[in-house]
């Protein structure tokens, strides 16, 4: 793979540009190349640059608003909705996270439920954002139909990714992001063009039966949630959070609504944050703390996140896909 | 296996005199009795009266008191502690719930932090008793190690199960309840005791080889979380949530207090109710009711406590163990 060095502000330029050439206001291009810039900066590509060209058609489709104006309104003392204008999902936490982080302080706990959203991808930045404060962070979405429930040989559920974060004051959190499905569509895209296997479970092909062929998952096929029927229990958990409990769209519901113009669909999202410094009192980081130092002494164990941490210490150039850098330049 | 029958008053006394005769209360002995009755109503068995042995065996430690008396306290507006004065959970329970409910109805969030409580065994009846008040609920608890992370060989996590409980107004809540553990501890003795395989993934022998031999895992081997890194994510967040955050302890430090006199020691537990109605405001019942109508009507498919809810409907007797009987009456 041929590929080009770019410093971390050459990235956030790069995306920037693009944006504000595409109908982005000032403020939505800065808030979304900040978090391209952040997925590039820890090694998170999927949610790097490789996304651009997908924002520029939903802009392009007009489905996604670049000048959008999230507002957001309290539904009881413990819950914050951020409508979210139809705005790309990182302009729409920035004004819905810091009122829930000020809200779960005082309260011990709260929620924040993401409405008319687009985009909502990697979900470690906001758990992470919320647990740099000092808090517990957990958020949910779910998109279009890929997973089929255990049992079943037809999509119902999404991808339907968790996150969950807890804090360290003073250190980086302990922070993961995962798809409820046995493995991402990407991953299993990727399996497809190397011609790699994947492992049973993974997916059925277009007859309903696993497979251990990647393109009969791509073509016609379904994927499974992890682990069968206790995977498909989460997958359900978060369809019921980020759809019907935000007053948004189930995965069925949200394929409906679209017209396959290049923009996708608009979503909900369920952010919970709670307060350990409410709940345990004092000392719990020495506690957890005590914790995490146990576990990471066992051999083959890693903490999650850490990878992405430690690629978030290099500050300098990263190498860019050349074939993407020059996609993204003809977009300007 | 030889069997008596028992009507569902009858278990509920033979295990309330049961209890009577061995340093319980009125009132913790009836509490406790209702929760195995309705586990054995339910077909939960390894809930029901087979638990009760132990129960005894923990009132004779005089670890747990048989004539506990909780005690709630406010910790902020969205959080309720109830510490559960050496209690059995049932009791615990008996007086955070109510407490955590009304809560809820009011912030549209609430968490019940549960310390210095014992056997929390199964969790569905706070989840269902949660939305049985038309709130969501979401419990998890911790134990002794018994499930190796991913990546190690040797035991840190306890089997963490997690429960989840969607309202559904004039019907039975959805609801699950499950470990984090490829299988629960209990379904490995009895396939070693059949002479029965177990799936590769379920657990390590003593060597840290994966193994189908049940025999290899519960004599000196390891209990694996389920679907290797993303389980053990699950269990991971289940040991913050139910140690360090509600103030009691890991599963290491909960075995680390074990004096092995027959009496658990004492753990914590982490329960979490959402008010639908003051999030979705009207007509999510509606909604997700479409969708587990459209799930349920996916072949191969199953909702989440559809199993014991029908058992549930049968109020006729209970054919319940000789054998379980006999050792129960040796108790009085």
């Amino acid at each position: 793979m041929s590929t080009i060095s770019l410093s971390l502000d050459e990235i956030y330029q790069l995306a920037r540009n693009t944006l504000l050439h595409n109908g982005c206001d000032n403020q939505n291009a800065s808030i979304l190349s900040n978090t391209i810039k952040c997925a590039e900066r820890d090694g998170s590509l999927s949610h790097g640059l490789f996304r651009l060209p997908a924002y520029v058609a939903s802009l392009k489709s007009k489905k996604v608003k670049g000048n959008s104006r999230p507002s957001i309104e309290n539904l009881a003392p413990g819950i914050i909705r951020v409508n979210g204008d139809r705005g790309f999902a990182p302009m729409v936490l920035k004004i819905g996270l810091p009122a829930i982080i000020e809200l779960t302080k005082k309260n011990g706990v709260g929620i924040l439920a993401v409405t008319n959203s687009h985009h909502m991808a990697a979900l470690w930045p906001e758990t992470e954002a919320i647990a740099e404060n000092g808090l517990i962070g957990f958020a949910c979405t779910a998109y279009k139909p890929m997973v089929a429930p255990a049992g079943a040989k037809k999509a119902l559920f999404g991808t339907n990714p968790i996150s969950f974060a807890w804090p360290r004051p003073g250190k980086t959190p302990v922070v993961y992001d995962m798809a409820t499905a046995a493995m991402a569509m990407g991953e299993v895209m990727v399996a497809a063009r190397d011609g790699h296997k994947v492992p049973l479970g993974t997916g059925l092909n277009k007859d309903g039966k696993e497979t251990t062929d990647p393109k009969e998952i791509t073509k016609g096929g379904v994927l499974l949630p992890f682990a069968g029927y206790k995977g498909s229990a989460i997958a359900l958990m978060v369809e019921l959070l980020a759809g019907a409990l935000v007053g948004e769209t189930f995965s069925y519901e949200t394929a409906a609504k679209d017209n396959n113009d290049g923009g996708p669909p608009s979503g909900g999202e369920f952010i919970l944050a709670i307060s350990p410094d409410k709940i345990a009192g004092t000392g719990w980081e020495k506690h957890s703390d005590e914790f995490f130092k146990k576990m990471s002494s066992m051999d083959g164990v890693r903490l999650p996140g850490e990878r992405r941490h430690k690629n978030r210490l290099d500050k300098g150039p990263r190498k860019i896909n050349k074939e993407l850098i020059e996609k993204i330049k003809k977009l300007s």
